[in-house]
């Protein structure tokens, strides 16, 4: 593989601006950002990872590859709709987590049911267990993401 | 469809008393059983289920029909793995989380995804969010899935 | 499991009176008749299994335990749209095939990938293979069927 | 998106040679190259196109990226077993088949269901339909996929 890959995960339109440092921090230490390849969190990890020169992918839900955001490189058509959420956090070394809904808590479980480290910024969903850990920033969410690799 | 379908989510042995006085219950009710089809907690509902004369259904992660638990009438063999947690819980209209890890988390978080009403019997995953409701007994988790139905 | 499990998959209105005396039969022998859960030769099998006293098992694409047609006993909304192609040939013990499109053909080729025999009833896919079958009626799909069981 | 992507699907160490040239023209197109990722025909696929300078999204059916061969430079870790073969064939443009068993029939299956256009290089699946054309060549192979774009 070209190098380490990151998931970026989340929803919620407001933010997105946290997304975009999150998202253009990892392309600045050389990481691939993978997403759900959909709009705000994702759309904004992705756009800030392009600002930076750095390569993403996105693993969509349906079936068609239009759907994928402009900032997404590669795109993953997986036909397989809330499915698609178990590939987005196993295709990564580690996953940061900026807001979001019941999507995202999915992809949290399912990150620590493989093993994937996961860094939740503030705010964000309140569960708490082994191998989740908080940020205060998005530069601290880098770090402790790239200190488990 | 022949009757209400009520999936029993979660895991652990520890569990297994409360999971089946849950299976029980719904049975006792004319509800259909639903879970994941292999041990423990899964077990134990389905164990409860047929012993008041239910029915169960297992949704099992392989690709093996073999794989079901002895107290699983149908068994379906879905070959995704963990996407199989989303069927698990989108083929209920009410959830009763048992116990569990992060299986169970995803699953919770799928069921509020697709609108499931999700009860959980403590001590369980500490998760709020609306639609999640919490009980203090089998008695209880059983009435309050009831009552969305 | 309370009983064998045998999948009739395909699809065309025109194949409904065949699937209907595929189901009919399967039944009659004791079997659980799993399909997709849909239109036409889904529809078509559940109901001839139905009439004929049995138990019917639904697996959808989607989401919506709604979407089940009425002759459906038990459904199981999978949510991964044609990845639940897979889960309705692992769910049997042996596969029927009655007519049927692109889908039909991907369960006959999954069907095989795990291990299932495939009975095609005439006229349908031209495909050949190790562990597929041809009928000339739906009493001989059927009875290929179960001399595999 | 940065390019075009055309899937390579297939199996069989006998094919390898052909499966190579393809993913060298594929690259040498511009053309960004999806393989399941594992090996024989998606190796060699994928060494083809990293050998003009192209580049290489692996999709696997299992939960670990480390299983990606050394020519993937982006893996997606699907979880989901046989079901990763429709996101194999959503992600691509076009596909190109090369040898196979099972599988590659049950990925040629879903890329005519989704409509993307299928090329069948001698020898290989003998299946017809709409949308399916057969190559004697890489060469033709390629030719006739792009011809698609």
């Amino acid at each position: 593989m070209t190098g380490t890959q990151v998931s970026v995960i989340g929803s919620g339109e407001e933010n997105a601006a946290r997304a975009e440092e999150v998202g253009r921090l990892l392309a600045a230490h050389g990481c691939t950002v993978v997403t759900g390849g959909l709009g705000e969190v994702m759309a904004a990890a992705a756009r800030g990872a392009k600002a930076a020169g750095g390569t993403t992918i996105g693993i969509l839900p349906g079936e068609r590859l239009a759907d994928a955001n402009e900032w997404v490189d590669y795109a993953v058509a997986t036909g397989i709709g809330h499915g698609r959420n178990l590939a987005v956090v196993a295709s990564a070394q580690a996953v940061i987590a900026v807001g979001g809904s019941w999507g995202t808590l999915a992809e949290i479980a399912f990150a620590r049911a493989l093993g994937r480290p996961v860094v939740i910024l503030e705010p964000g969903w309140q569960v708490a267990g082994d191998g989740i850990e908080r940020a205060e920033s998005p530069e601290q969410a880098v770090d402790l993401a790239l200190a488990h690799l």
